[in-house]
């Protein structure tokens, strides 16, 4: 069943990504000026010397996302391309951003902009490609989409990132409290993560269709597949089987993720295990011992069933959004394909 | 003159103003989470604890400038006003990540967001502050604006935006430069300051006329008027009278500032004097006999006499630039009075 689902999941990516590159990089041709190369650097373009390279630049999840939503719901996807690579560059800005607040120094094996350009021209770097995702935006409607589809695609691209960047916002306030539950992190997730996956499914229907009753529904159908996405991610961050993720056992406890499970071993614990909890995260780092021991104390709240579960939960949900639309059978068995993928993935 | 000047220009500030803030308090309603806390705070609306305060929130030079442009061209200056709105809030946008670039600690007398905040929630209530002033943007066409007109209004805020963007970028390179020319510096003012400020008077005048031509030219009027302003601002950082600045003497040069007079000075150095202004600038702020030392320059240089020419010039372009528009008497007196103003005031 995996191994279906992954086939039906990398033939859309095959299908969609050349595209998707073809349509960025009209977006941002050579030269531009310097804080240009950040961007091209930032999306694995070319090396901090300006030499063409041709890097990892991600899954591309959500311009996929974008192109196939408009192909399942009767659209011709070339014309859904401005919004699929609008999305991808946006979430590259905000990738851009991230790295500078979480003080990552690499991203897909690489050096992050930051490092290698300085704080303030990668900030700057970031605010460039969101404008540059705005204008890519813009040229849906040259593109013959009717002015108010593309009026319609801007207001809900619009409000979706300001969900994203109070999904950040919430995220960061979270590393400094305890106190947290899983719904306050799943309702976290689901403005992080969720609302621009969200806003792929939407504005993929809504160029087939200018029907926003129809693209709202996928909207919520994109919004649970992230959901599920990031709660399988945060599972494999800590039992994810080190020769698939690159990563340690254990590898989001020792650098103090606050991911899922975490978060559910502070709502659970008793006092004293609370107590403990708090000092082995007191460190720069959560030492070799203290991160066998969470491993113990998640395996006896069942942390990864929980967590598992949730994450299923997710799927089922994202395959009921789009249940009461009339669409075709493959349309249906892609996305079940993708719910299922995304909640049994091994990397 | 002058007075007179200044008359005409508090006149549009005093009518306007008022409106602005309402329809801007209208954009960022109470409540809505901890990160508007953060973008209330920054417009001087809240203190840190949250308690309503009314504090200075500058000149509001743009919204005024977009609402007399509306009105010079014949339109009802009301239906420019989330056009006026969401230029201040670009702006502040642009304010609070220039604030975390800069380092800088205190505007209008009160402590930065970032200080108070932290950089990165700063950094990310910056990002909110643009997507408000994008929402606040799209209202344009519910306010009755024709839909090809708002679509040209977005398309012209992003673009000018993006030009807004480098010129900040340019400006942090020239920091680490001392081959910057005097013409490269006003390019970079041109983007930096004078983008926005085109874009002010361009977008009043498109709401007005749906004239992409006459609206073209109130920009230009504009962009020139915003490097009249900005060059008036380099020469009152070192030479302003300190009761009407509130700064002493030599300020700018004092912070190392590469404004404009600095920039020119560094380009007509002899390479003994360039190579004595280089130890100057490399401590972390400028000595005080080194300041003196410094003015002496400048003055043997003409520099002061250099710089009001160039604003000058550009006031008196910034004229021209709406010259061949037929516009009532009082507009043209009114954006004489404000090139005049720019060039002369004190403070």
């Amino acid at each position: 069943m995996t191994g279906d689902s992954e086939r039906r999941v990398s033939a859309l990516v095959e299908r969609y990504v050349p595209a998707v590159r073809e349509r960025m990089r009209a977006s941002l041709p050579e030269g531009g000026g310097a804080l240009f190369d950040i961007l091209r650097y930032h999306l694995g373009w070319q090396d901090s010397e300006g030499w063409p390279v041709d890097e990892d630049a991600g899954k591309g999840l959500r311009p996929v996302l974008a192109l196939a939503s408009c192909e399942m719901a009767g659209g011709r996807w070339p014309d859904a391309l401005p919004a699929a690579a609008a999305l991808e560059l946006i979430h590259n800005f905000s990738l851009l951003h991230d790295d500078i607040q979480d003080g990552d120094a690499t991203r897909r094996g690489r050096p992050t902009a930051w490092t290698v350009y300085g704080v303030h021209p990668a900030l700057a770097a970031g605010n460039a490609m969101r404008v540059v995702a705005d204008l890519t935006l813009l040229s849906l409607s040259e593109a013959g989409v009717p002015s108010a589809t593309a009026k319609a695609a801007a207001a809900a691209l619009t409000s979706r990132y300001l969900e994203m960047i109070e999904g950040q916002y919430l995220d960061l306030s979270f590393e400094e409290s305890d106190e947290v539950t899983t719904n306050d992190y799943l309702a976290m997730v689901s403005r992080k993560t969720g609302a621009l996956i969200d806003c792929a499914m939407l504005l993929g229907c809504l160029v087939a269709t200018n029907d926003l009753a129809a693209a709202a529904a996928f909207g919520r159908c994109g919004r649970e597949l992230g959901l599920a996405f990031q709660v399988r991610d945060d599972l494999l961050g800590i039992w994810g089987d080190p020769a698939a993720t690159g990563k340690p056992v254990g590898a989001d406890i020792r650098r103090k993720k606050k991911s899922m499970p975490i978060v559910h071993l502070f709502q659970q614990a008793n006092d004293k295990e609370r107590e403990w909890l708090r000092g082995a995260y007191a460190a720069d780092e959560v030492a070799g011992d203290d991160v066998e021991r969470v491993l113990v104390m998640l395996a006896d709240r069942g942390a990864r069933e929980f967590v598992q579960a949730t994450a299923a939960e997710h799927a089922d949900a994202a395959v009921d959004a789009v249940g009461g639309l009339r669409l075709p059978a493959e349309a249906k068995a892609d996305i079940s394909a993708m719910a299922d993928y995304f909640i049994r993935r091994d990397k």
